[in-house]
Formats: structure tokens, C-alpha cells, sequence
């Protein structure tokens, strides 16, 4: 150290010349040292998708990109309408054995039951309160959309993404103990990265609620408010003790699920999706829509193969059912992911 | 040229070292030219609302996006954030003597009517078709939503974008003869540039039908269709000969107007705008949830006042009536932009 500072201050002690050919050296020693580093950082991040294994999957993936992205290629798609839509629900995060927004409605109904004495008496929250949840499950999906409208209604958009975000931190998954947003996939995370790196916008376009997904979405997955597309509710504009507040009402406004999605992917994108990913016959009219286009287009099914490290389900599933978009996506040629294989971890 | 191009070569004859030097000196010549040219062309762009009389009106925006916009201020917001909503009828181009959109109708039903021989003896059509405006008018909203109802449907989202665009391209204002997109507003496109130069996301959240805006806000005003909020029909996929579409209904889903605003941001945003920007009663709640938000806050009416230029109107107009907004305006002290002495031009 020593003497390397010393040759170091002896050359500056020198003429003005001789001190400017040793700057003039040492940027060049500093620049194609950076060069190096650079490029050694580049060769070892040259995998966009260091959680996929190597195979069709993966390959298909970048292959995409890498076809609309390519100036002067016939398969380039300008940046504006590189536009590609993700499934929540099973696509982003797990979603057994129960959708994660169901088991938030359970629990703020539960936290609600004090202010509403007369759902003691009242089913299905009588039976919820109890702790009875075959005789919630029995009641259908009627009783679960009452459940859903309860949780969600009499709150203003406002508290709403404060409650949600407080269950969140303290929520844990039944079975893993981890926290929701520690149940997303790692492999997925790493999609949506590398597609927005190469000038994609992308966008959840999910049957969930969209006030919920905003919640997490940006912490998360990296996606702003305004591309987060889902199911809403009624929400009533109103002044309170002169404040202007939204008010979410128990009454649902839209279903962005089945043909429900390409008709949401219109009404809040107006563009229709050069890239779609899914994971159950939910997202089968997505996938129809944004496959159906001109030019270059992506299609991906994620399939549940994994029942060691997730979950295995498909055509039997009540939860994330999968069974026409299956045939659809073997018919069709459609990037069929089996979970088990393509994946090298699940969860970040 | 020669002489220069000698020098150059012989000090390249010389030793390594001078040569070095030689290029060390040329390197910084060209660096100091280049920051002299920045400081230069930065001096002539300091403006950024150069169609924007000095006065109150642009003082306040810049001091708006300044404050926001300067690390470290107790204001700043971060980018993810800046999101500003524009109205469009009235607020980015002209509304006068009648709604573009409406314009469109009446043009639609026009070029239809060969298809609808039962338009000739059924009102609002009939008169519509002989040229009758009065009766047509006579008939109240009624008559204008059939008409609306009857050009805005029938067909599918791709079609409609195609036959609006091709709609504006050759369609002429009545009085002053410019195509529809030649009758924005100047400096309101100098407000959007200045923003989205600043990180902000620029929204429109109009009353307006929301596909008939998308099929020129991009182009006109560097608004994606994402980033476009409307009034909006239902729209129905189906499959057509085996290919999927969307079929837009005549029945309205959605009012962006009024209370609808805030619903609609919330819906389509998902987040607080920090600066809204409106011309009419049809803004009010907009401004107002805007301006409810903690921390720093811009909102601003433009207020017609350029009988010459363009119109002049407010209290009594039906089209961009301005009234409970004007007075609220005065009374919160938002910006009341005199499109006479504010604006230096009114059209691009």
C-alpha cells in the first residue's frame, strides 16, 4: 500500500505533462477496469430466468422477447403496445387450499363480529363465527359472495388498503406458516422482471378484487396501481362531515374472470395484450383474446404438477379449475409449464 | 481542413506518450464544448409553457411541479405518485357548439342509415336524417343517448377504433374548419409535457366515451389507451367463426362524469391523483377528491373566456357548464386559468 501511494505521489510531483499522461492513464486503467467488471457482471446475469430449469419453457420465454424486441426484425413490436397481462391467483402466488382473498374475508369478518351482534344468529356468519367451515363450504357460493360483501363493504377505499396491508403483515398460510406475499413465485417474479426490462408493460388481470391486489401489487410484484385489472365492487362517492370519501358498497360492479377478462383487458387497457399467462379455464378467454391477434403472440398456462413443493391440481380442482384451458392449450401449442420440472424453487 | 487534418497527423507520428496527451486535450475540448452546447440549448429551453402568459396562472404551475419534483423538500413525491388527471371536452380541446363525440353521432348515423331503413320514420333518426337539428335537439338527452347508443354500437372494438380514426381524419370543425385534433389546446399540450417531463403520469378522466378518446389521445396528446379514463358502453366477447371478439352493446356500463370521476379513478387509477385539471360543474368532484388529499395539491379550471379566439361561456352554457365549479374555485382558491390573458395562442 505503502509504496504503491508513494510512486503515486512522485508521478504527481512531476511536469504538468507527465502528471496529465499519468491521469490520462489512470481514467483509461479505470475505464477498462469497469469495462471488465461490466462485462464479467453481464456473463454472469445473462440468465433473465436463473429460477427456470433449462427447457422448452424457458426457451419459448426468452425466444418471445427476444422476437419482439429485436429492432428490424418482422416479429418487433414497439414498446407501447408491448403489453402482457399476468393471472394473480395460481399464476403470481399459490392459491390453495383456498383463494388467499376468501381466508382475508374470514378473518375481517371475524374481526368485524362485535359491531354486528346480529350475525350470531345469521348464516353463514353464525357458522363462521363458530368455527364450523363445513357448513360454511355448504352453503355455496352464495354464502362465501355474502362473506366476500361483508368484508368488503361499509369502508372507505381509503381504510380498506390499510386493513388489507395490516392483514397481510400479520396473515400467515395455513400450511407453509409463511406470510401471502412470501407465497408468490419465485419463477414468475423473475418473468415479470425480464419483461419489463425489455419494455413491456405488464399487468395483473385477475377474478380478485382489484382494491385487494393494489394492497401488495407494487411491493410485490412491481406493479403500480393502474395496471392492477380485477373484480370491483359498487363504490359510492359521498362528503363526510364535509371531506369528500369514497365508500365501498355490498354490491359487486364487474367480474373479471372468464369472458369477463378479455373484457376488462378492453375496458381498463384498450389495448389488447401481446402476452398472457394463466393458470386455470379462467383465464381460458384471455388467452383466446391476446393469442387470437395479429403478428407475435404468447400464451402460457402455468400448471400445478408439483404436490411436494406446492400443490398438484387440475381438471378435479374446484379451486384454480383447469381442464378445457388444458385441452386448449395442448390443441393450440400454448407454453404449457409443469411446474415440477420447470421450476427450480417455488417460493422466493 | 488539410492543414488541421496535418497537425493531427503528425502529432500521432509523435511518441506514444504525447500522443496520449494530445488525445487527453482533444477529449476535454470536446467534453467542455459539449457542456457549453447543453448550457446553451438549456438557456433556450428554460421555458417549459412558452404559449403561457406570465401571470399567476403559470407561476403556479411551475411552482406546483417544482415543489413536488425537488429532492429532499418536505413536499416531494415520488414518481410512482405524480399522478396528474386531465378532463378532455373543454380542458385539452374545444367542446363548442357541440361535443366532438356528438358530432360523431350524428355523422354515424348518417353513414349508417342506408343499413336502417326504419330510421327514416322513427325519431330521433328521422329528423336527424332530413337535417332537422331543431327537432332532434328538441328531444332532449333521450333523443342524443338513442343517437349515442345507435353509433357506438353493433360493432366490435377493433372496428370502432378504426372507423373513429378515419371519422377524424377527414371530419372538419363547422366554424373554424380545422380537423378535431387541430382544436387542442396549446398550452394544455405544453401542461402535459411539462408533467410527464417531471415523472408524472398523465391521466384523462373524461366524461367522454372511452374508446372513442383512445382512438386519439395517444397520437394527439402522448396518452396511452391505458391511461385514458371514460364514459363506457358494455361490451360482450363472443366467438365469431371461431374468432373471439368484442361486440359493444347500446347500453351504457359506466358515467365518467361528476361523482362518476373520483368512482371512475379509483376504479381505473387506483390511486389519488396529486393535480387534476377540469373546465366544468362535470369536474367538481374530481377536483375536489384531488384537492382532499394529504400533502401538496394543484388544481386548476380553465375558464373559457376568448369570445374572439375561441368561446367564451361559463354559468349559462349547456355544453362545459361552469358554475358550482367557478364558485368553489374562488372560494379554495384553485387556479382559474383566463384562457384569454393567460394563453398567447389557443391552437397549435
Amino acid at each position: 500500500m505503502r509504496s504503491s501511494s508513494g510512486i503515486s505521489r512522485s508521478r504527481r510531483d512531476g511536469p504538468h505533462r507527465k502528471g496529465l499522461v499519468t491521469t490520462a492513464f489512470r481514467g483509461l486503467t479505470i475505464a477498462v477496469a469497469a469495462l471488465l467488471v461490466q462485462a464479467v457482471l453481464a456473463a454472469g446475469q445473462n440468465d433473465p430466468l436463473p429460477s427456470w430449469n433449462d427447457g422448452a419453457s424457458k426457451k419459448a420465454i426468452v425466444a418471445f422477447v427476444e422476437r419482439v424486441t429485436k429492432d428490424g426484425s418482422p416479429d418487433f413490436v414497439k414498446p407501447a403496445e408491448r403489453i402482457a397481462t399476468f393471472d394473480n391467483d395460481g399464476t403470481l402466488w399459490a392459491e390453495q387450499p383456498i383463494y388467499v382473498q376468501v381466508q382475508f374475508a374470514f378473518d375481517r369478518v371475524r374481526a368485524l363480529a362485535p359491531q354486528h351482534p346480529e350475525w350470531t344468529t345469521k348464516e353463514p356468519f353464525a357458522s363462521l363465527l363458530k368455527g364450523d367451515m363445513k357448513s360454511v363450504l355448504a352453503g355455496g357460493e352464495h354464502a362465501l359472495l355474502e362473506i366476500v360483501a361483508a368484508a368488503h363493504s361499509g369502508i372507505t377505499t381509503d381504510d380498506f388498503q390499510t386493513v388489507v396491508k395490516d392483514w397481510l403483515a400479520s396473515a400467515r398460510h395455513p400450511a407453509t406458516g409463511r406470510p401471502y406475499t412470501r407465497m408468490v413465485y419465485q419463477p414468475m417474479l423473475e418473468v415479470l422482471a425480464y419483461f419489463r426490462a425489455n419494455g413491456f408493460k405488464t399487468f395483473i388481470v385477475s377474478g380478485g378484487g382489484v382494491e385487494f391486489m393494489r394492497a401488495f401489487a407494487e411491493e410485490t410484484y412491481g406493479i403500480p396501481p393502474e395496471q392492477v385489472v380485477g373484480s370491483s365492487g359498487v363504490v359510492a362517492f359521498d362528503f363526510n362531515n364535509g371531506s369528500p370519501r369514497l365508500l365501498k358498497q355490498a354490491k359487486a360492479e364487474f367480474v373479471d374472470d372468464g369472458p369477463g377478462k378479455p373484457v376488462g383487458i378492453d375496458r381498463f387497457i384498450g389495448r389488447r395484450p401481446i402476452a398472457a399467462f394463466g393458470n386455470s379455464d379462467g383465464d381460458l378467454q384471455m388467452l383466446q383474446w391476446t393469442c387470437a391477434g395479429a403478428g407475435t403472440r404468447f400464451c402460457l398456462y402455468v400448471h400445478h404438477t408439483d404436490a411436494a413443493r406446492e400443490w398438484a391440481y387440475d381438471r378435479a380442482s374446484h379451486v384454480g379449475h383447469f381442464d378445457k384451458g388444458l385441452d386448449e392449450a395442448k390443441a393450440k401449442g400454448w407454453i404449457l409449464v409443469d411446474m415440477k420440472n420447470d421450476w427450480k424453487v417455488i417460493y422466493p
